[in-house]
This record gives structure tokens, sequence and C-alpha cells, in this order.
């Protein structure tokens, strides 16, 4: 068996940025990576060419009879921009007290190594242990998994022999307590782009005479809250279904220190739509947060220029029942309709994934046909998770977003136990992204356990 | 006398950008050419050196009851980047038709150099005219002056013997008409810079709990106008003064085609404070413009970030009274009260300068203390444009700023009557930069007239 923390390293060396054609090797690299490791464990890989980046799609069969888990993760990375604030090379692993430091190290290498060094561990004790497996390992999950979809159109047949999906893309919110992520936010992406005059023009010689594409800009984008924290779009909430009290409940139990959570923020005061808790808005509720804004002269000094363009990068997210399509639309209208006079808006669609849940056996909103290998799935984790923590794992929704945990159950009928295994502090998406290594080594004792006990009944 | 034509190119042939480093053999190149010039005019030529490029100080002096004008220019040019998008080489100047072509043409070595030639025709017509004469040519004009104020400190008493300042380094609406500069607006600039979380944090597993920066940028930038296109700034407008009818008549005389306007800017309306047309609105209201904004990711495709900063860059343009430090202490101080809670809120300044008016003889606001030399130019203005053009010249204020117009006032208490030279389609700034001939000819003639009539009485 290999070494987990070594493997992951070298997993790590890959530079594998997929929104950034530069890295084009790492990609590579990378794909070939876990594509031979999983192949050493005796998993017959298929390596699925898409239009951007390859699917590793890696199974082990067996009898008709025995479960069958997809493990899903992905071998991509976020840019790793800005690099001057890194305090180690992004893409040279450094192993600093029990932290490992890297681009990629929680999202998703580091978990991911996690469930592939379970499984290692599980056939290494019983190579024939009765338990179907196929590894889902993509390489678009940082660009919004463009190809997933057509992925999905082709192998959702063999992916309906499975029985549900389990994967670790998710959080705790700390080393003591294991949270199950039993429901994802769906996003919404566009930019807006509007435009004044013809080109940029000098800002003394004609500045008074016509709209300046910044202030429209801004004059929308300040429409679209109200002061008291929620998105003011006609319709924006309309198949927002309400929190169960049960939900609530279980949150309740993570006991969220929001002093804690705001000075992690570095802020002195939270923002959320009225009835709802910080740790509460970020769950139950949809959004429209603005990822970047940009328009004429960004350098020093001055430039005194009445730019001819602007734009913002707006991004929701949203809630059961919402559905992305027409999200766009009513944002878009609204944007439509408060554009000022002089100004021309367009857009540029970027992409969108529904919201998810899945709901425990024995809660209120248990569905009556869940299926019964998910349920025991779910009491496998209860009980491993009991074992090696010290306590049941959580059922919480999570603010983030997961768009093929929802399209593998539109196109497969698969539901997913989503064991998180990155903390608050490991800084994913940001300069100097970390993975804790106790974590890890509870994560793969754990995660061997479950699978041990969904293949032995 | 030297052919003008012959040594304007000669002029261009220095190739003075001085804003890059590269061209300070032709910065060199265009100072010598210039005080060597002066000098066998019989100018008594001093070359003071500043920090970045030396001012040429020539002075042709006589008796104290001499009136005394200052003739400005600049031998610096903007650089003549795209250089793929000119026709001709910009630094070999080439006459094509009635046009001379070549980086510096029109700003300013062409007006300049009609000047100059203005002045030796004079001489050479009678070397004993009663005339003191002061040029006062700078390098740094394309690059903000930088060093025109500690020169200003040094020569100010010397400056303060001369009666007013003459220079053409405006422009002209078409080739019939002269328009004589007579305000010129300010200056205010600065940044802002709004900070919410500590870093840029995941839009999925925050978004929702607390202020985004560039929805609160957007949202205070968006306060800052009114739906009618005044700047909403409580005592932004309390030192404007009201526009006098004479100057509402002159514009009006310019007769500017407002739907040729629209189209040059590539707008379909206009946006301009009530009571003010868009030719009015740029010469006698302020404004409030983005000159830039940023933060977040700017990239292709999507970041689902929420940053942790945001900024703007704001320049105010001013109309005379208003005192740039008071306007910019009213705006950001409106920023800073209109700052949501949860946000950080800073200011980088930049560069500021007085707005400037001159009001000609016989204006009913012209000044009772109005010096008579000036009053003198102004009239022996009108009366050799009116006979050399066919009509007399329009007295009208620009959207544009030349600080150290309103600085020579400051200082030495010299006005200006600034007489312009080029002409729209003269491409100031921009590849193939040219200088109609025609002007230059006629330019010369009257000027020479102008300086003749002031000498003579």
């Amino acid at each position: 068996m290999f070494d987990p923390v070594e493997k992951l390293k070298e997993f790590i060396r890959h530079p594998s940025v997929s929104a950034d054609s530069k890295f084009r090797e790492g990609m590579q690299g990378a794909q070939r990576f876990v594509a031979d490791l999983l192949s050493s464990l005796g998993f017959t890989v298929e390596v699925v060419t898409t239009k951007v980046h390859p699917i590793i799609f890696a199974q082990r069969g067996g009898d008709k009879a025995w479960s069958h888990v997809v493990i899903y993760g992905h071998y991509d990375v976020q840019p790793a921009d800005p690099l001057n604030l890194w305090k180690t090379p992004p893409f040279e692993p450094t192993v600093v007290g029990n932290r490992i430091y890297g681009r990629g190290a929680a999202d998703n290498k580091g978990p991911l190594m996690t469930n592939i060094a379970a499984v290692a561990k599980l056939l290494e004790e019983d190579p024939k242990i009765p338990l179907r497996i196929t590894f889902l390992i993509e390489g678009e999950e940082e660009m919004g998994s463009p190809s997933f979809p057509g992925f999905l159109e082709k192998y959702a047949g063999r992916l309906r022999e499975a029985d549900f999906v389990f994967l670790s893309d998710t959080g705790l919110p700390n080393e003591n307590q294991v949270v199950i992520t039993a429901g994802l936010r769906g996003l919404a992406l566009f930019d807006v782009h509007v435009t004044g005059a013809k080109s940029d023009v000098h800002s003394g010689l004609h500045g008074g005479a016509f709209r300046n594409p910044i202030q429209a800009l801004a004059e929308i984008l300040a429409t679209l809250h109200t002061p008291d924290g929620r998105v003011n779009v006609p319709g924006f909430y309309d198949a927002v279904l309400d929190v169960h009290p049960w939900e609530r409940a279980e949150l309740k139990k993570l006991g969220v220190d929001e002093k804690a959570y705001a000075d992690f923020l570095g802020i002195d005061t939270f923002y959320t739509p009225p009835g709802f808790s910080a740790s509460e808005a970020i769950r139950f509720q949809p959004t429209l947060e603005f990822n970047g804004i940009g328009g004429g002269y960004q350098g020093e000094g001055t430039k005194t220029v009445i730019p001819s363009k602007a734009f913002a990068k707006i991004s929701c997210r949203l809630v059961p029942n919402q559905k992305p399509d027409d999200i766009k639309k009513l944002v878009m209208d609204a944007i439509r309709r408060r554009t000022p006079p002089g100004i021309k808006v367009e857009f540029v669609d970027q992409h969108k994934g529904d919201a998810y849940v899945v709901v425990p056996p024995g809660r209120s909103n248990t569905p009556a046909d869940q299926s019964p290998v998910l349920a025991r799935a779910f009491r496998a984790t209860d009980s491993a998770v009991t074992a090696i923590w010290g306590r049941p794992p959580l059922y919480l929704r999570e603010g983030g977003s997961v768009p093929i945990i929802a399209e593998m159950k539109q196109a497969a009928g698969l539901d997913s136990v989503m064991f998180g295994l990155f903390l608050p502090e490991d800084n994913l998406h940001a300069p100097n992204e970390s993975f804790n290594l106790d974590i890890m080594k509870k994560g793969m004792e754990t995660i061997r356990r479950i699978l041990g006990t969904l293949a032995r009944g």
C-alpha cells in the first residue's frame, strides 16, 4: 500500500489549472497520475475524452447483487493567483506541522487521495470484498464542469447500475465534527457589460455631457439588493422552499460561534436577509454576488478618461427548487429594465447548476421511495463516524455548489453521500491553500469502514 | 526671416517624448532647437534646469513702459504609440496638401512655431518695436507639468513684470472660426478603496453572510449623482458662479450641431444637469466622473470569489470659484458617510488644479481692475481676427484643464489670452497627428498684427 501523503505530494506537483490553457501539461500530468494510480489498484480505467479535459472512469466490477458506489472527485485546481501572497510555491507541496500546503491540497486533491487511499486499504485487506466501485474523476470542476452533462448523456446507462455516489468535496466546521452535506446551493452565472460612448474619451473635453458606463453600472448594481440584505429582483424568492425545523435544529447542534466566524472573515458585522443568522443565510438563502468588476483606467496615478465600457461578473447561489435559467432571466430582465438611457447593456452567459438536497433516513421529510442501499450507506456512515470521531455526523446543507451532484441525480437517479474533509482554515480558492493531514488519516479510516460495512451488509 | 514650415519640420524631427526616458536625445534636441532659434532672433535665452526637463526662458527686454507679453508653449510631445496606425513616420514630417503630418505637429510644435514666426516677422519689419517679449517654453506639458510650480516659485518676481500671457495650445471648432479660450475647468482627483473581508473568500461557502465590497462600492458610487445628472454631494455646487448670459450667447454663435456631437461620441442621448445643453454642460458645469473601477476577478470565465477589496478612480472637473481641496473633502466626507457597516473605506489622493476664467473687456462681468494691457490685448485680438478671418473670435470656456494657466495667475498675477490654432481633425494625442498649414499662415499673420497693435498702442 502506497504512502498517501507522498502520493498527495506527487499529485499536487502537477499544476492542473483547468481554466488556463498554459497549464495543459499540468492537466495531462494530473490526469495520467490518477489514471495510473487507479490502474495500479486493479481498476479498469477508461480515459473519456471531452472537448476540454478528459474524465477518468475507473471500475471494479463484480456481482450485480453487490452494492455499487460511485466515488467522485476532480483532478483540476483553481488558478494560484495572486502568486505574491503565497508563502510557499503553490505547486511545490510543503508540509508544515500537520498541514500540507499547495494549490489543490484541500480542493480536491487531498480529499480525493483520502478516498483512493481508503479504497486501496480496503482492497489490500480484502481483495475479494463484495463491493462494486466506480471512480469518476473529472478535470473541469473548477471551470464549472462544462463537459459533464455530455459525459452523463453517454454514461448514464452505466451509472444507473450504481446505487449512490460518495464524495469528499465539501467541508467540516472543525476538526472534531463530521458533516455530511445534505444539500448544496445551485448556481447561475453571467457577466453584464455596459457601453456608453463608442470609444474612451477625454473626461475634460467631454465630461458632463453623457453617461459614464461605470456610473451606469454602479447604479444598476446598486438596485440589486435591498438595504436589509435581500436580493431586489421581482420573483427571485418565489420558488424558494421553507426550511424544515430539523434542519435548523441540526445546524444549532453545530454550535457556530458567530463572533469567531466574523473574526475569521475579518469583518465587524454581518449582512444577512431578515430572519436568518449568518450560518443559516449561507445554507438556506439564495444570493446575488458580484465576483468581479472592471472598467476604465486601473493603473497607478490617473488617466482622465471616460471609458467606453465597464463590466461586472455576477453569480447567484440558488437553493432547492430555484431553477438557474429562470433566475438568470429574472435578473437579466431586471438589469435591462434598470439600465439608464444612453447605455447599452449586454450579457455573456456563464455556467449554471441546480441546487441539490438529499434527506437522510428518519427525518420528517425523508422521501418514501429512498433507495435502500443509500439508506444503508447513510447508516454505515453514521456508525463509522460515531466510532472514530466520538460523535455522530451532522447533516447540513452547504452554501457551496457542486452542480454535477444534481446532474447525476437527474441523469442517473443517483443521490450523493457528501463526506466533508476540508476545514474553514484550509483557504480553498485562495493563497496558501492547505489540507490537514490528521483529518486525512481519520477520514481514510472512516471511509474504509463505511465502504467495508456497506460491502459486508 | 526663416521659412516657418521648414523650421517646423526641423522641430518635429526631434522626437521629444517627455514621458519616456528613451527619448532623452530627442528632448535635448528639441530644447536646443528652440533655444537656438530664439537666440538667433535676438532673445536672451536661459535654459532653466528642473528635476525632469528644462524650461526655456527667453527674453527681449526694453523700456519698462512697453507692454510685456509672455508667450507660452511646450516643446515636448505625446508618445507616438500605437505606431502601426501611423500612415507616415511620426517623427519624419510629411506635407500632404495643406497639412503637415507628424507627432507634435498640432500639439504644440505647429502652434508654437506659428507664434515664434509671428514674432520673427514683427522683429524683421521693425527691429526696434516697443514690446517686451518673454518666451516661456516648457518640456513637461504632456506629463502634467510637474516642475512648473517650482519654476514659478523662483521666477514669479520676473514674471510679475509682464502684463499677460499669450499662448496657442487650445483648439478651433473649424477653419473659419477663431476661438479664444476664456476659461478652463479645474481638477480634483483621488481613488477610493473599499475593503470587506480580510481576504478573498469563496462565494458559495460564505456568500450571503456579509457585505461584498463590490456591492458596497456600487452602492456608494450610485449615490454620487442624482437621476437628473447633478452631482449628489452636499455643498458641491455652493461655490459655482452663475453663467453670464453673454457666455451662453457666445456659445450659441458657435452653432454646435448636437446631433453630430452625439454621433461623434456614438451615443443616442445626452445626460446633462438640468438647464444645460451638452455643449454648455462641458464648459459651465462641474462633474464627478469615474475614470476607472476594479475589483475581484476580471478574467475570462468565472471565479466564484467574494473579493476583499474594490476601488474606483474619481475625477472632478471644477468650474471657477470651486476649490479642489474643498471639493475633495466634500466628496470624501459624503463617501465616508455613505459607506455601509462592515466595509472599510480609504482614499488615495491624486493631483489637482484650479479652474480658470478670464473675461474679455466689455462683458457684463469684466472685472473693474482688469489690466489695461490685457484689455488692449483682447481688443487687438478682436480686430486682428475680424480683419483676417472675416468674423470676430468667440470667447468660450473649455471643458479641459491646463493647470499652469491658473498657476501663472496665482503666482504672478498673469491672465492668459488663449488663441486656439488646432482643429478637431488634427488628431492630437492620436496617430496621424497633423497641423493645417493654412491655419498656420493665417494664425501667424493674426498674431503678428495683435502684437504689433499692442506695441504701437
